[in-house]
């Protein structure tokens, strides 16, 4: 069998899955952004009935994978693997979901870069033959991530410009073997790439220079432009991240002014919200992914997408310890028609 | 083309990918165990002049996948895939390395499984047709994994007879598409199984029942039965897990008295070091089927063998919150021949 394989990092589907249904739960906050119709779930209080935040973040990401499965007309015996992973140490939001739901458990860690993580290798166990039916999914809260990188929300600590807000919320798609589409087509998996930013309120530019990498091996790999997508959308790297990307693209001679943008920027008004530089966490790219785009393209006003997550891999310890921050993206092509 | 799926957790590879190298390198205790020959190098100083734990372990594992490539005769050019995962928060003993390869990575989290997790995923990733070579690895360290889950070693707190000793050490394996074996032929996707343990200083109890479950679940996919197997051996389940896990299995009818053992009991001499229930951590399984189990695999003195590496899946926080452990198990055939 010859390699599904093009130029370096990037793999073609012999017979790409098929997205048969997603879910999206958000916070309150996210609900109240532009993109409050997409979301499937609007949660009134984001502890949900929960003694903490971790375990909040946990029911948020087990509904919504009960919710996709259930959309899906499937049950829990028809879901060969679930892969997933959130930012919480030891991923215990994917780890004591997983434990509820009875289904072989894959746990990844790719920080905010997870639901394209978990599309590309649920995408290539499907193609590849080893599952009909895999659920990839994530989640984040902003409570939780804020005391575990950051500082207690009870230190009342002032945010900078730079800072983002982590996304409440969790998103999960169920890829399957058959399908009306939208199908993954593609996959190009990221390098870490670290240009020496150390700080922990400025994701947007330690990751925008891996999203820049991951972009450029995409267009040379599989010979595409950026004009062949409707929308090219990169995870959460935020206002400023977004704005080094194109920068730095546009040195490289790609120009994506006129179709790309962030989940990062589109999630929140900035303005009216005091998001700063925009959402982030795994449950951005998610969130936007398997509602505002999945929805989309479902209706046809979005033909072909290339959706990639980005993360920031650090932890707190390693930066405290003076490492600066890698980061890594993970991008795929969504594609209403097979070929 | 049928699905390559036994069952319902198993899965057949077509095309097994064969091991074509292997490294491994440990600390000083483990160099004083009883495998100590079957290591690739010991370390005189657990810190290999880092100035701390968290960077002596990436510095461990760099210089593992590092060697493992070169044993290969390989460049990191001709590696498709990193696929790896570690303890610590955020897995930065695996990013950390990673960033110095330059390769595609996917991190992952399975605690004290990731090799049989990075294993799975690398054998299907191969068999799929989406790599010829991929590097799957993880690795551990007594200190950086003391300190984040039980007690600072300065309290010099005693340890309970339950309680195990996170090896440190790390192992690489490279999987290719071609090559004369061992192969990987079956791989046996865990469930979380949570039977309500909440004490970290006794792991084995808390994954011995994840263990039963993925050992039954294989003999009745696949049809084997222990006795088809030279060797059938667990992760990091101690003694105490090992004897759960011998008693659990009789009650089912199956006896594994005569091939089942456990790394973390084989690691180290536990009269002689001191290390109560037996070895842990994810190099546990690491070094001993990169070293021990490999070496006699291609000397034809194990021809075949099941592999479990058996996770314990919770945080320091969600257990401070009340939560059980939840664990985990893959399992591995390795065959010396394809069929």
């Amino acid at each position: 069998m010859a390699l599904k394989k093009l130029g370096s990092q990037t793999v073609k589907f012999h017979n790409p899955p098929s997205i048969i249904s997603t879910y999206t739960i958000v916070g309150p906050k996210e609900g109240e952004g532009p993109l409050k119709d997409y979301f499937d779930f609007i949660l009134e209080d984001d502890m949900w009935g929960q003694a903490s935040f971790e375990k909040a973040e946990a029911k948020i990401q087990e509904e919504t994978i009960k919710a996709a499965i259930n959309n899906g007309n499937l049950t829990n015996q028809d879901i060969d693997f679930i892969l997933s992973g959130d930012l919480l140490n030891q991923i215990v939001s994917s780890t004591y979901t997983a434990r509820q739901l009875s289904i072989p458990y894959y746990g990844l860690y790719g920080a905010c870069s997870t639901m394209t993580e978990s599309l590309s290798l649920g995408a290539m166990i499907i193609d590849g033959g080893f599952a009909d039916k895999v659920v990839c999914a994530t989640s984040s809260h902003f409570s939780s991530a804020e005391r575990q990188f950051r500082f207690p929300l009870e230190y009342g600590s002032q945010r900078n410009f730079s800072s983002q807000w982590t996304v409440t919320g969790a998103g999960a798609t169920i890829l399957s073997s058959t399908g009306d589409g939208p199908y993954i087509t593609y996959a190009t998996t990221g390098k870490i790439v670290d240009k020496g930013i150390k700080d922990a309120s400025n994701m947007g530019a330690a990751m925008a220079p891996a999203a820049v990498d991951t972009l450029i091996t995409h267009f040379k790999d599989t010979g595409f432009s950026p004009s062949d997508y409707d929308l090219i959308i990169s995870g959460d790297l935020g206002k400023i991240g977004k704005s080094i990307v194109l920068d730095l693209l546009k040195k490289e001679g790609y120009d994506l002014s006129n179709n790309f943008t962030d989940c990062g920027v589109e999630i929140f008004d900035g303005e009216k919200q005091d998001t700063h530089a925009g959402g982030s966490g795994c449950a951005c790219a998610a969130v936007v992914f398997n509602g505002y785009i999945y929805k989309e393209m479902k209706k046809g006003n979005l033909k072909r997408v290339l959706l990639m997550a980005t993360g920031a891999l650090h932890s707190t310890i390693i930066n405290q310890q003076g490492e600066s921050i890698p980061g890594i993206a993970h991008a795929i092509t969504i594609d209403i028609n097979k070929d």
